[in-house]
């Protein structure tokens, strides 16, 4: 295994340190909150960013120097299997994911495809096992060849949606073989260009129906991974069905499917979707639907999924609490969804990107536990709310008032009086608090 | 009544005519599809915006030019019913809508401010007899005063609570001593600023309970209005709860509420949450909750809601697309939810305004009445959804493929054949529809 | 000349025809005000969409079929030629417009990109020749290239920018030769990702030296054309120097450039900016610098260059009433810098798309010519400013005020009286124009 | 002076503090790059949101606890002037910054608002030689009063126009008497609500007209302050002229007016044109354009200027950083441009969200400076544009290269090599030195 030779093993060098290749803030074995940091983060590797992309972009072909791509076909597959495993080892991230198409080319027919996957499948579970290294979550791609146009399981094409569950069919068997932890739905052509040629109706009835089909083969073989749905908006269609956690969640409802699904939120898409990343996570948490994040960050003044690699830490370290308090990973992980930029072309800059990304989200974590520690947030909330503890706010928690019990206690009460919500001051602190662990 | 002296009694013209008062597109006896135009689209006008409205913005106070403003208190609160009554009557508009805080002043005490509303109340419905005009809905507004400056039904504050609860209580005994066919909700505050103080899990079980009291008292009283919910996504607060139609439904889906509600959507309301509001109505449609409409439309390069009255014949004729694919209103209407610019500040404006809006919304119905009656759209659908109603197709949609027989399909099926959806051809020829009606 | 072999030539056909291929409102030779339709609108195909476009987007590979692809290299180069000019000839389109990359395959060394470049400039000469064809712009393409991922005259890197001056003198070459009547200049890569690493103030210098000798070369070789920028403020950098029409013109006029240049406007960028398109127009217009558009239009609710097909009635119209007031077109025309929608893929779509737009411009064209004839909107202006042409008005229009002259007017004036600005008339009034003629 | 008697001075802390009501990182004579902070920093705050803000929004009414509001009238505006030195003094902030309104109400007459003004103007003249607190900049506010709703130096009526110049000259006038170090102006409504009924030609003239008699006038009384323009998109109106720094010196330029402004940028105005606050001050700095901010931030999820106080690390230390390398404030400062959020509505907020701000800024500053002094990213720069600085490269910056030289150079050079711009490992610098100071 060579494909980074000018990189060693990155390991933890602590605060100090000015070597670039190396952890400050992740120290896998450091306990927080009474896991060890590897536990609470379970990272993961996106092998379409790290070993298929190219640093392309709509105005530019690749820019990305990979020493892979001095071979071809089948042989490039293998080549990058060996180099994902390389690429684990050298930076102590344990999980990987990927799409069918990104670790084995498409033959000519489905048939061949099919062989290509059991090839590299082969090579993968070997390699897997000689290293300890693990699948965070597999998924197919059903939006990059052109016969996934209009959609997959939303398609306008019967055909189509066979070849899409056969697909999915062949990756649930993948997942399986590969001790997947969880299986990722993301539906990139699942929405509609224009609601002037689209059954939405029909499509999404569909969509229901192909869900309900890969419960039941999952179910038929065995494969116990969680499901997961991963919202996004929009792009590459102008309307995606799955917008976000919400609406993802009214549709496994309507459709009987909540029991089977959680979420894999993306932080770039939140902030598609209008939102921030932490409003996802808490929807899905109080929903009970949080299964795993695709970590990554986008640039609120552009309007497209930049998956920048993540070093806001605001932003992780509000992810990182939202995680906690809703008890931590099961299943789920943090998948790096990230790309690097199209100018950080040089290998270099797959290890720089993503001790970004890990030393950010350590950083976060150790942030967030300690908002919990000292309940700093806990004890704004606790008082806030103090008046929905006891008298008419426990009657209403209760169940036990009505629009005249409270309309009697108004029309009899003092004035009312608020308290300020000092959000300003809470930011300050917010502050402190990263800067302090 | 004479509070708009320069104004008479808007008539139908028709295209040819150049009186800026008078209707060239609504003959509200003219029949469309089978029914009058009057029958299909049940205007009404926004009381808040027309009567209450004064022009100001946050950088700068009123302009508008109102003959009731030199009343005080609640004479000019009886000034302003008599000034929507003679309005209704020279626009021939059948219906209006208000908030609570609207029609009345509120007083010192919760006590006065319903003594201030039976008298109001009690002229309204002299007038309606009267006139024969009525309430399309009412609803309170719990996000003007600051006792909501955390939310009503979603405070921190029991005490806030209680006293939504009783407005509310009040407003639906109004509603049915004026005989509304609605009664909305809309959560001006139901939001958060900031997650960082905000419990939302407690917040929306709040929430919940709130709409199941408000059930029962409806039920209680014999009020059998349908129940609706406006959603909105941000602004004022940063996150309203209620953001778009599928959030909304996925809310009353897990708190078994969906029977009881319908949603009154706004354009505007779905530009700002990113969506179009064709596809906000399709979402309710499809979910059997399309209620009421609020028309208006807003600006895209701007990020509030600007509320301009609907002039738009795209986004027109596609919402009365929407509409009449659904089975046209039941209770529901078209509610002017729609503000005159700033700078349209004289009385006259308010009549041009609505005449802009009612012509638009003629326009509209009898171009979405020829594109269903020529099966414009219906026949571009049943061609690209064919392969649904045949083989493997209709296997599908009867629920009879199961992934391994979609596999078996595929394998032995021949390469795929996707068709244009010719997206440029249908814009070209809804230019064509819009024109020739 | 077979490549489109199931379309004939688009004929007028007029209003009622409902023969798809055909035109309902563009008749070049129907007079408006005083000119010929197609003196007025000067039409040109973008080679790079229509002949070079594969409907590939960042989620998918290429989906469009044509009928060149059966070729490689210089083959379907020359293919392309011929492709190009048996659609100009069946659409009726006078001008098509060009990248260097689009003509012709880069080669190995630059020597040889020369070479081909010159091989099928040949070729274009000679169908320009025999039909009569004629080339609006050309540009170089300084954005593909992994050479240029940090720009090309605003690059970090004096060979990339040695690279791009070779690449402009070729070009300026070329336009001579095929006698392009505009050059354009659109810097895809001019900008930057990240301040952190840029120094703008060396990058916007540099650009001005690359104009000045672009200046100075065509000059030298009597090339006369128009030079043109294009304005857009992002996508794919982060941030794009020439940001907008203003942005632009400030960076001419602090490096003494701005006689030397005019403005090519795209639709799409003005919204990508914040800007409707009639205000870029109007700023560029009142700054002598409106040159040449691409016609396109955007998707309010996308944050990236969609390229759509202008079929947007209400920015057409104004788009033309710019445009007519401005004096028209000068060297400048209207460019479909418009891609057919990834899911029109079908030889067809290109047709009927351009259909759409030639149509669309044509009916905005005589809506605006209408506007223009019975003053609609010369006559609001007229009155709203008519305090300018006399009085103290006249005075301050004359430059004679001065604060103590106004403040002495101001202090014995009668309170002040401003009059409606009547917004929402006027956009009923549009309508009824638009769908009038 | 008693209006916040529940506060006292807010003295230097450190950062063990855990004290709410003290500075942890604002040490006003702690030396950084050699000057102190108070040198560096000159914070000022906006009269308007901490003394005249209410609380209120489009959708409700106020909720600010203000003990001034009490009083009424001159009695208000008195108390509020004491309120004003009362908080300088606490908080240690050296300068204030008011528009006419804020500090006196409107009178009937232009005579009784002068008479108004001259009486506070005579109070603060007091109260500033009393304190030695200063006066930043002053304004006329010419948005909120009903004459300005079609602008006031861009309006359609003379007279308005002439009303606003009267407005000007008194203040011009009052900033000489108070010492003023600059003169701000914003246009808040010098925009257009539409197109369709605007004059931009003529607004832009009579704009510039307007700018030369106010040059003309300060000339003429002896007022040397240095005249600011602050950029802003949009909101109230729909554009805004002034859209951004370089709209507004494209403007200066054109009218000759460049030499006698430089800009006040704020930062949320800079997210609403689409730009980060770091690149409107490097389009500034780089025009010798940069004269003084309005400091607060926005919520980029939102599209309104929600002018929150600003807390943000990476926003502030890159503000920093800015103007630091422009050399740092000559007569402009660090206006608060900010107001406590409706929810913090506490007279105590007033406090902890200017402690917030010059504690985020004192942060920024020390962060900034260490870029500097440890020369992070002049490093990164110098060796990026390298290539500039000798052989080819050097006689491009030198003028001396041509198309032709170019080209030559071009064709014998050898293929070209790009570093990357390792942009993700810069942003993991930023965090470190952030959290290092």
């Amino acid at each position: 295994m060579a494909y980074f030779e000018n990189v060693g093993k990155i390991q933890f060098e602590g605060k100090g340190s000015d070597n670039p290749f190396a952890y400050k803030h992740y120290n896998p074995q450091e306990k927080v909150l009474g896991k060890t940091m590897e536990e609470h983060l379970r990272f993961a590797v996106a092998y379409w960013h790290t070993f298929t992309g190219t640093g392309a972009d709509p105005f530019g072909v690749g820019t990305a120097i990979r020493s892979w791509d001095k071979f071809d076909g089948m042989d490039r597959a293998k080549a990058r299997v060996e180099a994902n495993f390389e690429f684990l080892e050298k930076t102590g991230i344990d999980y990987y994911c990927f799409h069918d198409v990104d670790i084995a080319p498409e033959g000519d027919t489905l048939q061949e495809t099919h062989k290509n996957l059991d090839t590299i499948v082969a090579m993968l579970k070997e390699f897997q096992k000689s290293t300890g290294k693990k699948l965070l979550w597999n998924t197919a791609n059903m939006f990059t060849n052109p016969r996934y146009v209009f959609g997959a399981a939303t398609t306008c094409n019967a055909d189509v949606y066979a070849h899409a569950a056969a697909q999915v069919k062949k990756m649930l068997e993948v997942g399986k073989e590969l001790g997947a932890e969880n299986y990722v739905f993301w539906g990139g052509r699942e929405g509609y260009e224009t609601l002037l040629n689209t059954d939405m109706a029909l499509e999404l009835d569909n969509l229901a129906r192909f869900y309900h089909m890969a419960i039941e083969y999952a179910k038929e073989i065995g494969f116990n991974a969680q499901f997961l749905i991963e919202p996004k908006p929009k792009e590459p269609t102008k309307h995606q069905y799955d917008f976000d956690a919400a609406t993802t969640i009214a549709f496994l409802q309507k459709y009987g499917l909540k029991d089977h699904f959680k979420l894999n939120l993306e932080a770039n898409h939140a902030t598609l979707a209008g939102h921030t990343f932490e409003h996802e996570l808490r929807v899905a948490a109080i929903n009970d639907m949080l299964g795993s994040i695709d970590a990554n960050q986008g640039d609120l003044l552009l309007g497209w999924d930049t998956d920048e690699f993540p070093t806001d830490l605001y932003s992780v370290t509000l992810t990182m609490y939202e995680i906690l308090k809703a008890g931590g990973f099961k299943t789920g992980g943090i998948n790096f969804d990230a790309k690097v930029r199209r100018g950080s072309f040089e290998p270099e800059d797959l290890f720089l990107a993503h001790i970004a990304g890990v030393d950010t989200f350590a950083w976060g974590l150790k942030a967030a536990a300690k908002i919990i520690e000292e309940r700093v947030l806990d004890s704004v909330i606790e008082e806030r709310y103090a008046s929905f503890r006891e008298g008419i706010g426990k009657e209403i928690v209760e169940g036990k008032a009505t629009l005249k019990s409270l309309e009697a206690y108004a029309l009899q009460n003092k004035p009312i009086v608020n308290r300020s919500g000092r959000q300003e001051r809470i930011k300050l602190v917010l502050n402190e608090i990263i800067y302090s662990v």
